[in-house]
């Protein structure tokens, strides 16, 4: 070892010990006779202390050189309490350059002065940054977590190939052209769905992974091309069974790795997700529930003559609204770039109205000349709006749409009121999905969770009459308002597959042709079965706090795909496309 | 949950509770008035018991059924001491049929009557066998255990990509054509060699991930196109520390996996494994050690008249002996058996020599005519043969090539006698690896490890004048003969780098074509890093004492890279092809 201590162990009880480090030097400060280099590695700081005749020894050194320092430690003179080995430091006898260092493009500090591009084209060394760094650290600590609760469940982890087929519904897949099978090529996987089924037809009772999955789609912000899955599956279980054990890891994670008790986690079905967040993902680190709002002013509208009707609420199927506490201070500038914010095209509602609680209890409103202060009170009381807060209101005739712009309007008031925490974290399962959903693209029902999730019990005679009213036995993990996993039971039953492939509108011969290799194992004796995948990426993210998921991959792609760093994509040689069989386009 | 216990918990404590049970019809006994079904799942097997009215639950049930059986524990009559269950059996009071199940194609017992291509076709059904599962259950368990070893020895795990970019060296790459960046190519990576060293230059310090790497070889047997590794890397060290590091590794393995004490690794240099062995992976479980006679033939041949010399012995460079013990007594035929192994065209011995030792003490050889008692006798000697042993010799111009065919008929000895007990282990790590390796094809000098594996710090005045003699800071984990794992100390220094690529035949310009852009992070600030790699397919193998990987990977492809379950690799879509811009040749 070219060191016996790392730059982050030292303390006062060490004093006097003659030790051996090595680091990089995050900086070298000269002081007339004295000169300090602060000394990085993984684990801390350390500072060195030059004095005497021991000064050159600094000569020609620049940052981020890697060096081999002996010294004694010494207690410091002016102490540093954010360093956890502020008490001390070196006093240097001996320096080995171990190899000198040029400029980095930018600065090797938390706050950073290098852009987006620039980090990731210099990715290693974005990641000497403690704050990078710590993510991937979370990363580890995770994952370790999520094996060791998993593997005392019972679950094994079991590697499924990389290099698979290409699979006939969901997103583009990735594919490898196969030199020795000439004109055929590999997929690599989206999931390994079918695999793990199999796994379960197998008999191996309780399966995990922590997987690369892929999907080669066009890349919308904090997408990546390659993520990875935390996907699980049991056999012989039910939708609760499955609730209990993955509560239990996300108890377990929580705990473990930030230190965190979190409470049961409530359940809320999809249809009350909806109604009262617009989202099937709340976030519920703060209430503002929605209010419908729909019957009240339909009524008033009624009563009134036509003319005088305020026909964007008189019209509308659906009215909702949020109250915003303590919020009726906001000016109209506010309240106007509130509603550009909403009218911007990713959310595209028409418009806002607005009311305020003012103190003496009267209400003041943006729709004042349509309704009076009876109608107004009426409207507060229904949102329990108390004096000092905002009522928020938007309308449309379509209602989960307008549901989902309101939504988007709860959110950003979250945020504006600091509401949203990234330290606070609020979790819950988001069960009883749909089993369908339509697509107006297609024009027909859609398997909202995939076509294997399995109806639940009571709903399977409406299959027959309102397929579209069915819900199915799947659920997802939300925290803060992000899905950070979700899974269903699958069906297991080989009439009911049939049923559910009809519904979707596949002849027997499109089921066959599609999930046939499935079907066909099915037929030597599937258990019931169950799981659920968590998004790796996503969850980490959540856990450090950030936005994106790019800062918890070491080596993560930008928005066209590429790797900047290692230049990936590239051309190749034509030796390996005439290996290959194929010619560009 | 469909069941409260498992088909493997069950004991005589448990006689008289009321139990359900969910699992797999392994097979139906019908004896008269009783019924006899035993029930499995991946923890075991119980038996179920059926009489009186029970009888007819068991009507229309067959081999793979999936049941869920009610009923109470009690005593066996007549035990299975062969059963961890088997001092119990449940009498059922009732069946429910979870899914029926068609006949499978092969028989699901350890010893099954299907063949290798029907078991990999349904391999789902194969992966129900007991024995095979029983593998993967290794191999969970022995990835679960070498995380926890390298978690607490401060290893980071850290994913690094899958889309990767074509290395420049190595063998031939699987890529994957970007749809988003028309004309290029992703490559899978063959190991994350460049990028677990860029972590290093990060400052990471101790990094590991089990991590599939992926290789487009034609397939010798029991080579896989993706395969697992263990990769390792370590900063701040010298070979000493990794050494220490991954011996305490695979003691941790073998004690937590196995329950087995096993030794101080010894250390053999190279050249000892080729002198002693013929082998760089030598099989230690037994002896039967090389004793060169080169010297000994050719002092006798010098002292006689040319005609009456042995021209084999008397030109060969090198003449190397086994001594197999207590195998005087072969056969000729057995003799001549083993002179055809050592001649078949894999081998490419032309002849083989061998000398019994008869019970008197005289020896009598297959070259009698060439040779005096007194030579075979010093021969015999020589090699510590004593009455009963048989002498195998053979010799050639080519001292490597000679050698090589020695150890094939060492080993084969060594199967003969027995002396390759799977059970059995013999570690050692083989060090002092040549830096170079001359290239008959390429006419120049090759790395045998990679072009950054340093060379021995004492032989660095040796690249100038005699490079083929360096020996590098490269060592191999070998168990049983099998190569585990390998690795190196890396080249942290520019100077000595580029006499690296010198010597390989690299101008400056070629290197920094092929490896500038390492060399290029090296400029930031290089630590001295060293690490390994584990082939974790092939050391599941060796703990499961199999011969061939593939029955330690879930879902293995064959010779010719397909996995036939799956029916990968398969055509694609002219659509998919049309949007990654590429047309079949």
């Amino acid at each position: 070892m070219y060191r016996n201590v790392t730059c982050g162990e030292l303390r006062l009880a060490d004093v006097g010990k003659t030790v051996t480090l090595a680091g990089w030097v995050q900086r070298i400060r000269k002081m007339g006779g004295l000169t300090f280099i602060d000394l990085r590695d993984r684990y801390g700081i350390t500072q060195l202390a030059l004095n005497g005749d021991k000064l050159s020894l600094a000569d020609g050194l620049g940052r981020e050189f890697v060096l081999q320092v002996t010294g004694q430690v010494i207690e410091r003179q002016s102490k540093n309490a954010q360093l956890p080995t502020g008490e001390i430091e070196i006093e240097v006898s001996e320096i080995n350059v171990l190899n000198p260092a040029v400029t980095p493009p930018f600065t090797i500090e938390d706050e950073t002065d290098g852009g987006d591009d620039l980090r990731m084209k210099y990715r290693y060394l974005d990641l000497r940054r403690t704050c990078v760094r710590k993510n991937l650290e979370l990363r580890h600590k995770m994952a370790f977590e999520v094996r060791r609760y998993l593997d005392e469940q019972g679950f094994l982890e079991v590697e499924t190939p990389v290099l698979v087929n290409s699979t006939p519904e969901g997103a583009r897949d990735f594919v490898v052209p196969s030199r020795m099978n000439p004109g055929t090529f590999y997929a690599l996987p989206q999931s390994p769905q079918i695999l793990k089924q199999l796994l379960m037809v197998s008999g191996f009772d309780r399966y995990f992974q922590i997987v690369k999955c892929f999907r080669d789609e066009d890349l919308r912000a904090d997408r990546q091309p390659e993520f990875t899955q935390i996907d699980c599956e049991m056999s012989f279980v039910e939708q609760e069974d499955i609730l209990n054990m993955f509560e239990g890891m996300s108890r377990h994670l929580f705990k473990a790795v930030l230190g965190i008790d979190i409470p049961k986690l409530p359940r809320m079905t999809w249809a009350d997700a909806m109604k009262y967040y617009g989202s099937d993902k709340p976030d519920t680190r703060f209430g503002m529930r929605f209010v419908e709002l729909q019957d009240l002013f339909h009524e008033v509208e009624n009563q009134k003559p036509e003319a005088e009707r305020f026909s964007v609420f008189a019209n509308a199927n659906y009215i909702g609204g949020i109250c915003a506490k303590g919020c009726a201070v906001y000016t109209r500038k506010q309240l106007d770039q509130l509603t550009e914010y909403v009218r911007r095209p990713q959310i595209g509602a028409k418009g806002m109205v607005y009311a305020r609680v003012e103190q003496d209890g009267t209400v003041k409103s943006s729709v004042d000349k349509f309704y009076t202060q009876d109608v107004l009170q009426r409207v507060a009381k229904a949102m329990e709006a108390e004096a000092g807060d905002l009522i928020l209101i938007l309308s449309g005739d379509d209602a989960m749409k307008t549901r989902k712009q309101l939504s988007e309007l709860r959110l950003e008031m979250g945020r504006q009121l600091g509401l949203r925490d990234p330290k606070k974290f609020s979790c819950l399962w988001v069960v009883d999905f749909p089993m369908y959903e339509w697509s107006d693209e297609e024009q027909r029902l859609m398997a909202m969770h995939h076509p294997f999730t399995s109806p639940k019990p009571e709903d399977i005679p409406l299959l027959d009459t309102d397929p579209a009213a069915v819900r199915a036995n799947a659920y997802d993990m939300v925290i803060n308002g992000v899905e950070v996993g979700g899974g269903s039971i699958r069906i297991h039953d080989a009439k009911l597959q049939e049923k559910v492939f009809e519904i979707l509108g596949f002849t027997p011969e499109q089921a066959q042709a599609k999930f046939g290799f499935l079907m066909n194992a099915f037929k030597y004796g599937a258990p019931p079965h169950g799981g659920l995948a968590y998004g790796l990426d996503r969850f980490v993210s959540l856990f450090a706090g950030l936005d994106s998921i790019r800062d918890c991959i070491a080596f993560p792609k930008n928005n066209q795909g590429k790797d900047v760093m290692l230049g990936a994509p590239g051309v190749i040689d034509q030796v390996q496309l005439d290996e290959l069989n194929i010619v560009l386009k």
